[in-house]
């Protein structure tokens, strides 16, 4: 496990299982792909995507079965005090980080860029904007080289990270099978999403939040929702071309509302809620579907508390995507578009 | 009709009815939007997504007929020789023009640029690479502004364009409806897709016509079909983060194989081959599933003999997606995941 | 309208429209149709299936126009106080009666039997069971020949019917169209369920109403629910090898619950709400699964307050199935496997 | 394994893995079931279902293989020569007998009778109809009592059963589990259908094929394909309320088209399609739908050359059905409603 594995190379059998991979892995060079794939070198591209969501746990074992035997994520390194999963169609190391502490929290949320400049060229807006960026070296975080971190104002840690290790999936890159879920491997009965999407945190100020994004990180207002004085609520902001790969709405400082996986349609969002009541999960809302992103969706919580989504949908926003706006007399729904309206757990409850 | 209106504002009834529009209009900003949907401006954002298609029929009046009444397309202009149709969920004018000429034939294909700056910047690239432009006033285009047009390698006329007008949705903008499929407006029983895709073209040198399209425009390759001898027989491109936006495969220079459009899950692809059932419609080949793109499929004819392609499904690439290559004894699973192998019709006519 | 229609004839366009149809015509004799088609003549063959329910509004046109704009039936016949209704694919004359009234309420339950001389045979059987029966004359209920009537131990009115006009559906009997969902007639955006289902009656004794169901007119039992002592707190009966063609709740006595519409697969289901919400008709629960039926579902209210449902899925009973038995304690996964729990308005709001 | 066991024990594990189970079990009695599942004890009910398949294979472990990790069928017993199969939501014993033999073939087609009459009242108008009946004896087909057999005027050997050993399913009867398609036990990636669903079989005349089944056995008659001379080419004939248990088309004495299995829904007909094509399996047709039945459909061969399909979707006739009528000049529709034409192979390849 000591040298650079090729996208190709079908994913060694340990990593499958979980069994904790060492650190001394050299990393891919993310551009060791035919040159075709990059299209202006030099140019700052800016952020790809959610790369990955790191919460606490306070039960380790319990939250990684969750996630493997239920969600039917696989593990793709351990440590001391973490456990790192990826779902089966990503390429990268891992997209969610469970690392074991006292109470359950939210540690940050990685995204990826284009381009090795882009590193610097975001560090420095950030920076010019009034906020301390810490640089973290190649090797201190598992699967990934240098990245930066920074406090966001609304009170969230960021990773921006480039050099990430691709590990590949189990169907490769020449002649791969289609099959479209994931099941062949591992136990059955799972929900095995092909990917993680997006995640939503809250904020006090949702206009000054979306505003550091918009503005100094490059994201795109796809929808907001505003207050009668027009004042925003919340904001879905996109890089991938997608509804959203970040949001933000109204609460406290630092909290995470959710994270969630992608599914291909409505029926896996069916046999996901199967799933879900089979292992006795408490689904929090849904099946139903979202007035915002147009998304079809199911929110749960895992174990320890951290809620969940599975969603589905939606359209593909280019940057000339004109913003849709939702008016608070609308929030229900702008949130959930069958029921009309929110339940309290669903305003009240995030970690 | 000659003011700018805003997304906002319903489409207009003549519009939808098909009404010829005037010339006068003036031509929308697209940055009239709220200032997050850019990034970096004047940076070089490139091609964001395939604009329209450009087709020539003999019975200009059957050929709207179809693309209305079976497809779903709602028309959005007309002129002397020419209609112009749009998908329920495009914000632009149009996304494909249907121009009456003796024989059917393929004019060109247009792509938008993210930026304005974008026009020189990728002018002076086909430039540099040999190829003579020719730059199309405003005006001259119905619905859209000043574009660039040249030959490629393979023998086909490509636009670029920046400007087009947003005509906007039947929804609008604020607090939008969601229905899934447009049946709202118009006739009963169509396939109504909410967009255009992509386009396939053929090319003599599969190979040169990529390098073009990837060294000098940008796109970038998700899947290539290789011969033996490790030459290009296919090659799969996007720009827009989905599995292509345009692909290339061995034929005579100058050929359209079909162009297509994009559907929200299966189900609405067997929804499309039942209302294609109904009317007549001959199908070509499916519903079956992809293997290059993973999507599912129907290729079928328009009345004229262009063929049409619903698609669905497929993952979502980024820039730094490892390209996915088949190779020549695995073609028929590459095309056609189900059959596992093609047919004589879907490899020799095209356009 | 006053002669004999065969099923092959396109259904007149002054029924689809809702005109009243006279009161002179002559009925149709099912057996008019190819001999193979009866098994066992002389023998009873007994209750076929759920013929129509009769309810009473106190907005006769606003109640039409839900059914028919949101719902999407069809109006098959008008009287003096009652519009009837009936499903694209259903062939018999009406699946629903709304009569006016000042107030909102159930008339009664028909249920079709397969032989003529089944009326005979099941009115002996209910009036030794003690209960007295109504013969009711051809002509005096729209497109039905001679019923009976009596009221069931639980407080409801039963019809039992063998005489229906068939006025078929749209699409005829030679060669038909498939189209999958009805959407070729009549206004778009309808949820248009193919035919009416079941119903749910509420009971003070749901064990003794469910023998007079099972005992005397031979439904059988699919499901159950028990609570600790044994009794039966709910009873799931068929007659149509489906998963229930009536099914009894503890409750009121004479209480309807709801009626409810088959649809396809859970794609229509997740149309149906996005239809209900597009017409701001209030949803009760779902889209979500059962676990008595393992249907999928959603309740939801006419405008006038009568729950509907519209459900699918599910297993094919046989005579020979083995009942299923629910104990109280899993009440929740029995009727919503993916909430786990009821809320108060499912369990206290009939009509 | 030589006591009854009840429908809510679970399945032994040495079933679902295929031990060879004894022969000294004691036969369920089917009517051993809360006395409401019976109607009308004495009178015969008749023909309820396609009970099991019987064919012939030239290598039985290949055979059962395929019917276990592709189709995902269940192991219920073993012989000398045989393997019996069953899907998992069937209750009886098998749905597949698998028989070794030098070539392939056809044995047996097994209907299951509601009533212990039934056997005698069928066998006596069988024999009246001049065509001699065997009794086989309990205990001579593993899992099931005592049955007639006979040859049909189309060549066929015809069983018809009453008692059947209930193995039951894995999730019991007692508040069972609600997973959509059976993926909790065995191998993942299987098509894992609910139940077998019909058969077509050839017959040189088919018109006196379909009254023997209709007269004699009580057979209805769902939809036919006329020649233009109103001869009957085929003939779609149904007892469990279902579209067809039983087909005839035209073809040789003595042939079977294809057995079928039912599956949920058109998105379990793309999961079957890629489960095929990643095991390599040769498809003949599809995923397409039928006019006839209106059912979706993948028609595929096992390893041995016997034709399976995949069915869904379709209506659900009562008695009162009226009878559907194809033209010959429509027969491209009435059978692949997408194509509008057969294929070679479909009409002249069969067991």
């Amino acid at each position: 496990m000591s040298t650079l594995r090729s996208g190709d190379e079908p994913l060694d059998v340990d990593l499958a299982e979980g069994t904790p991979t060492g650190t001394t892995r050299v990393l891919s060079q993310p551009f060791g792909r035919p040159r075709s794939r990059h299209t202006v070198p030099g140019v700052p591209g800016g952020i790809l995507r959610l790369a990955h969501v790191d919460v606490t746990v306070t039960d380790l074992d319990l939250a990684a079965a969750y996630y493997t035997e239920v969600l039917g994520m696989i593990v793709s390194g351990r440590d001391a005090d973490s456990v790192y999963l990826k779902c089966w169609d990503e390429e990268d190391h891992h997209s969610l980080r469970l690392r074991y502490a006292p109470r359950v929290g939210f540690d940050l949320m990685a995204y990826k860029v284009q381009h090795e400049d882009d590193l610097a060229d975001l560090e420095n807006k950030v920076a010019r904007y009034g906020l301390p960026v810490q640089r973290i070296s190649r090797g201190e975080v598992m699967g990934q080289g240098e990245s930066i971190r920074f406090g966001t104002p609304s009170g969230h840690i960021m990773e921006l990270v480039h050099e990430v290790e691709k590990i590949g999936t189990s169907r490769g890159k020449t002649n791969p099978a289609v099959l479209d879920d994931g099941r062949e491997p591992g136990p059955p009965a799972l929900i095995a999403p092909p990917r993680m999407d997006h995640l939503l945190v809250t904020a006090e100020e949702v206009g000054e939040a979306s505003q550091f994004y918009t503005d100094v990180l490059g994201f795109r207002i796809t929808e907001q929702l505003l207050d009668g004085n027009g004042h925003q609520l919340g904001s879905w902001m996109e890089r991938s071309h997608s509804p959203h790969d970040l949001a933000v709405v109204h609460g406290p400082n630092g909290g995470l509302h959710h994270f969630a996986f992608w599914l291909d349609d409505w029926d896996d969002v069916r046999d996901a809620a199967d799933v879900l009541a089979y292992n006795g999960i408490q689904i929090d809302v849904g099946p139903t579907r979202h007035g915002v992103t147009r998304g079809s969706t199911i929110y749960f919580f895992d174990p320890l508390g951290t809620r969940n989504e599975v969603f589905t949908g939606g359209y593909r926003p280019d940057p000339d995507f004109p913003t849709i706006t939702w008016t608070e007399d609308n929030i229900g729904r702008a949130v959930f578009y069958y029921e009309g309206e929110l339940n309290d757990r669903f305003m009240k409850v995030h970690t």
